[in-house]
């Protein structure tokens, strides 16, 4: 399984893995055209910065099949604008739209832009696919490097959210270096963050790793801290919705405190994307990305398994107020390195621009 | 409302709040005999370290009811070790056991023993009334402080867990500030972190601040670094279990990183608590201080409120392996001062000996 796809007889169909379910059911949604993918990223179907561009850009295929031919661009623009703001911190989305519209500005009739912006959905979806192996393979090295130090001990790893191939088309960032190196048989074991409000880590993350049989253990986002300071992690790898120029990297909120606390205990602390996921445009991004407010039902609420289905609890006063950011930044000088499609390099504008040839 | 109490009209029964149905429904708990408080104290009916000190406390004088004349203190030592080994981390426990055994040691025949433990009980649970009433005066001047600084702007105040009055017999520790603060009519306002895996802020917390008045908003854990990156945060107050004679806190898992994000951004970061919770004997919270590891079921499920009553759901994959650790510990140098009985200290050896005069 992909995360999303073309419908495989019916090309006027995508469908995708509807993540709100998962892990107690695996289910399959149609979407059939742009108002229904712009309600799935907006409300999470699906979610995950490599897989929120893929699915970007397939609306945005969906919407040239609705589009008159009169009014082709300016309705195309109009979806482009109503696209990128359903989510606004992670830069892929913005970019698959960006990237539709370029080349059908490129092209003539109506039928020719329909082919030229499926083609352009199945390539950013394909190139999503190429990355994420890329990075799993350069950052299988660093785990490699850690297990000879440790005499072949398993090598413990924290991540927080999930940026595994739930994220993305295939593969995933975090945990694609994690998935190489289970494979090549190095011993991992994987300390899973629940990853509050919406816990995509207990409910994604644990579900990816026990579907692929790797030993991992959740804990809750309090705990990490806990773990550092007695030596039970030895590497942290996290994926990225957005990191800038200098390399200050916006991610799932509480992702932050995971880096002050592996600094403050000298852990290595690895931050995996895609160049998809770099905003060249800013350097500061604690001042400069903007971080999603998502409503305060996803606190007040939790959503769980009871024996015969799932049901929301109210796990609070009803009376009280929430506060519900998406996102926060941690700041370049808190990463080690970034492990990208092209290698890994340190967190720094010049050895970022050097690697991407900038 | 304190949180324990005799029962007013028969003696031979400790009544408490059941803190597990807050904020969803009010209980009353009859704890009539030391058992009852052992299953209570373990499976937290009440919890807090002030609170179960005092629970601990009439625990003992519940088991001077039961205790047979002629093996008589052979029970109790029995028991003191029973209750001992109830909550390890909390060193209040401890304490109250021991001044309650040092007592019956002095007196002489049953009926004798048995007023002493229960003047002991009632003493030990006015004493932290008393301590917590001064942790607020104690307290305010710091919020003044601020609020002077801001013009009379909103102080806000960053908490994790509950150190509220139902952590204590009354007032609590952290929150003593905090009430104090509002009912001086100082503009004050309250991030509640919600303290998974148990919620003891978004339900406990929340609730206590809520029915005083007071402005407040809960928050996931992993929210407290953004907006301390961000000016959100003025001070941040926890409360603690155990504190060494050098300073380091033990307190709720996920405090840790709270004070790292605090240090990181120049935000005051204190810990309020009363003498009692002192460990005198250790200076290095992180290596000497038990951690408390709890039941995988705590954070797999968690309890809410449907529309009809309590229910618990299963938030993760059941065969995921999960770990509990119940606290972290602070290290000193991330502490900027202690808020006690006797005034505010620095969190160091010889600022907190003269403070003690020890």
């Amino acid at each position: 399984y992909r995360t999303i796809w073309l419908h495989p007889s019916d090309p006027t169909v995508v469908q995708i893995i509807d993540q709100r379910t998962l892990p107690f059911s695996f289910e399959i949604e149609n979407i059939s055209n742009w108002q229904m993918m712009a309600t799935a990223i907006k409300e999470m179907h699906l979610r995950g910065a490599g897989l929120i561009g893929a699915a970007a850009g397939y609306g945005m295929y969906l919407a040239t099949l609705d589009a008159g031919e009169k009014t082709f661009m300016k309705y195309l623009q109009y979806v482009a604008d109503e696209l990128k703001s359903t989510r606004p911190t992670a830069v892929n989305l913005a970019r698959a739209v960006d990237i539709q519209i370029e080349n059908l500005n490129k092209c003539s009739d109506k039928e020719g832009c329909i082919t030229t912006s499926r083609k352009t959905a199945q390539l950013i979806a394909d190139e999503d696919v190429l990355m994420c192996r890329k990075i799993g393979q350069n950052g299988l090295k660093l785990i490699e490097k850690i297990s000879k130090r440790k005499n072949g001990n398993t090598v413990n790893i924290l991540t927080h959210c999930n940026a595994g191939w739930l994220a993305f088309v295939d593969y995933g960032s975090a945990t694609a270096p994690v998935y190489a190196a289970h494979d090549a048989g190095i011993a991992v074991h994987v300390w899973v963050d629940e990853t509050r409000p919406r816990n995509q880590g207990a409910r994604l993350t644990a579900w990816e790793l026990l579907q692929h049989g790797v030993p991992h253990t959740v804990i809750p986002d309090n705990a990490g801290g806990h773990l550092m300071q007695h030596g039970m992690v030895d590497i942290v790898i996290t994926g990225a919705d957005r990191v800038t120029a200098a390399g200050d990297a916006a991610n799932k909120i509480g992702t932050y405190l995971k880096a002050l606390a592996a600094k403050d205990n000298d852990i290595p602390f690895y931050v995996a994307l895609p160049s998809s996921t770099f905003d060249w445009e800013i350097d500061n991004g604690v001042d400069e990305i903007p971080i999603e407010q998502r409503d305060a039902r996803e606190v007040k609420y939790i959503s769980g398994f009871d024996g015969s289905g799932e049901r929301e609890v109210l796990i609070m006063p009803e009376g009280s107020p929430v506060a519900n950011y998406g996102f926060d930044v941690t700041p370049a000088g808190l990463i080690t390195g970034l492990i990208t499609e092209k290698g890994v390099c340190r967190a720094t504008k010049q050895d970022i621009a050097a690697l991407f040839g900038r």
